[in-house]
């Protein structure tokens, strides 16, 4: 008789975002008159750049010809998009990454949630609280994280590290000793980040500790200001300590095109075992690669177009970022994040539990964010808008905040 | 201490067809003046078809304009596509699948490599012998094998089902029983099939024993003669033991473009939790959704002209296929396959060892195919070669067989 993961049971209820989507299809049929707007889930609205359009074309005629077309991808992803990457997010940065360093795959979540793969069950990890659910969650589904323990709404074996207002959202060293470690940097849910000084302190923590940090940099080309890190390996003695993820989804609108990477040092070893060999292994053998076409696409970001393109539609959410954060400033709220990353983290109104401020919102300015204490314990008392509307939903929404 | 997952360092050696591309190379490098052809891995040579270029370059424009971009997908894939499987491949052979059934994903490699996820890890596994090495190691890696014993070539704790010309490639049920049976059928390697009514055996022997049977149907779109099942589904019973996969890479080309589906039925269920309901939860923590362009292509896919172009494709393969049937058996070889799959599978002439066979096709002919023992300990003496070549190397291929 086959026997389920029962891991898979001890799960709190639903995701976040899909408890979200319901309370907001309900509100709408409820109030079909009402135009609701989305400042939630963190989903880019701005079209591909045009030297993106113009690749994924070429890719696509490519496909259509014999001579031209192209069947399985190598397993780390195409050599010109290793390249790219390299040289571009790593050597500018005057960090050296080799070529079978970079693994190419199809988002950032993906990674994330498939690493837990490599490390045995009986890791210990350690999270920023409030968190991005991907992590806790994978760790649950492959029984890492013990028990969930529902009125602390935390699970019995996982260290949470809380990052709040009071400590400027730089987590302390925790009491316990983790063995894994992730950071998100700048970070998603706060829309904080570490300066480099601080996240050297915790690679030499990892170092000292032997543990592995598991660095999320997924909003990098967001970083505004010049002591922030765009890569971990910035930092000495990281490569023996850390796997960076990135995703185009953030950085170029990739969301629903779907393209990746992580890099595993080679340095990066356990008992001789190099973490960069068994997630080739994992990757060879559970992925197929990334799409040609997108992995062209991917090249094209690059681009002298492509990168000046990107930059201002960045700069497009920023905007939209800064007018938040200025706004709900001046309408009284205390406001973190926004800075150097897309997401703005409110303290709600006098200390208004979350999720009846999101009810607050939706209902009475039809204005819909995401309640703080989704995203972990700490997250209690705060509320995420994020930047990713357009220039005019944005301002409506605020207009409609203002007059609450 | 950071902990590694161990069952990795018990995997054999490198992935077979890595083994087969640095022989290959060093074969090359040292003889620069020979052209080698290719009949090994399964990769595709066809360009996509019209049909499918067409709805690519449409969606790629759709991303250009923020009117009609996309963001992230909804979880199970977009309806357009899953509306359009469930009617094509399913509701056309009396199959009734619900839409929330159905789950796109990058290919059938991920999903069966990533479907152990979530079973437990005292499953006992069954697969054919030869065998798609990704059904073992994905296994292998979440510790479901046992140990792997080297002179054996197999892992303790797998129950092998032999699959050779004794049994006419029809697994019989293995004296212990199994948890999860995996059967790819019209098969890889071997390009063998189960006729209805010997898998509605396996259905009814999978709810008698209350295991899954993973079903891999990837090559469903060869199938030629009418008694070779398209869907388990179409036997009696298997919505209750039964997960089919299906890809677009060898129906449509799609081997570098990266599209499939997974099919899990809501009355799969174990001690009341229903299947369905656990690879949702994988589905939408760990992946974020085939691209959106893709989707649109996999459409196109189940569109009248593409239905016709795909056919096409698939004739031309086919046409490979019988000739290297028919001319293999004509210099003596003794052929199997080839009829409902693009694949041929033969015996090495005078018991001859696959790899030594492999040497002998390489170095004499300069034709590359795959040892059958690489696919497991029963397919020693066995070859395979696919059908996947031009028509012009597949003819010049044939001619320096016969020259040998």
């Amino acid at each position: 008789m086959f026997k389920i993961n029962e891991n898979y049971l001890k799960l709190p209820g639903s995701y976040l975002f899909s408890t979200i989507a319901k309370k907001v299809a309900a509100y709408k049929e409820a109030n079909p008159d009402r135009q609701v707007i989305s400042l939630g889930i963190g989903d880019v609205t701005q079209p591909l750049a045009p030297a993106v359009i113009e690749a994924l074309h070429r890719a696509v005629d490519e496909m259509g010809a014999a001579e031209t077309f192209h069947g399985y991808a190598p397993d780390l992803g195409y050599e010109f998009l290793r390249r790219a990457i390299i040289d571009n997010d790593y050597r500018s940065r005057s960090v050296d990454i080799a070529l079978d360093e970079v693994f190419v795959s199809d988002g950032a979540k993906s990674d994330s949630g498939n690493i837990v793969d490599i490390f045995a069950v009986d890791n210990r990890i350690a999270v920023t609280d409030p968190v991005y659910p991907v992590y806790v969650d994978s760790n649950a589904m492959s029984g890492k994280t013990g028990e969930y323990i529902k009125e602390k709404e935390c699970w019995s074996n996982v260290i949470y590290m809380p990052c709040t207002a009071e400590n400027n959202f730089v987590p302390h060293f925790p009491d316990e000793t983790p063995d894994i470690i992730y950071i998100c940097c700048p970070n998603n849910p706060t829309g904080t980040t570490l300066k480099k000084e601080e996240l050297q302190k915790w690679v030499d923590y990892a170092n000292d500790k032997k543990a592995v940090i598991i660095y999320d940099a997924a909003y990098e080309a967001y970083i505004s200001e010049s002591d922030v890190p765009h890569s971990i390996y910035e930092c000495d003695g990281a490569k023996t300590c850390a796997i960076e993820m990135r995703s185009f989804s953030k950085n170029a609108g990739f969301t629903g095109t779907r393209l990746g990477f992580t890099v595993v040092p080679k340095e990066l070893k356990s008992s001789g075992t190099s973490l960069n060999q068994l997630w080739a292994r994992r990757h060879g053998t559970k992925f197929n690669g990334a799409p040609y076409i997108i992995q062209r696409a991917g090249e094209a970001v690059y681009s002298e177009a492509g990168k000046a393109q990107t930059k201002q539609q960045i700069a497009y959410y920023m905007k939209n970022a800064s007018q938040i954060r200025e706004e709900l400033t001046n309408m009284g709220y205390t406001v973190f994040g926004g800075v150097n990353a897309p997401y703005i983290w409110l303290q709600t109104p006098e200390g208004m539990k979350s999720w009846d401020f999101f009810d607050v919102l939706l209902e009475r300015a039809n204005v819909v964010g995401t309640p703080g204490s989704g995203f972990g314990p700490s997250g209690e008392g705060y509320f995420r808008l994020t930047a990713f509307g357009s220039a005019e939903s944005t301002a409506q929404a605020l207009e409609r905040i203002r007059a609450l």
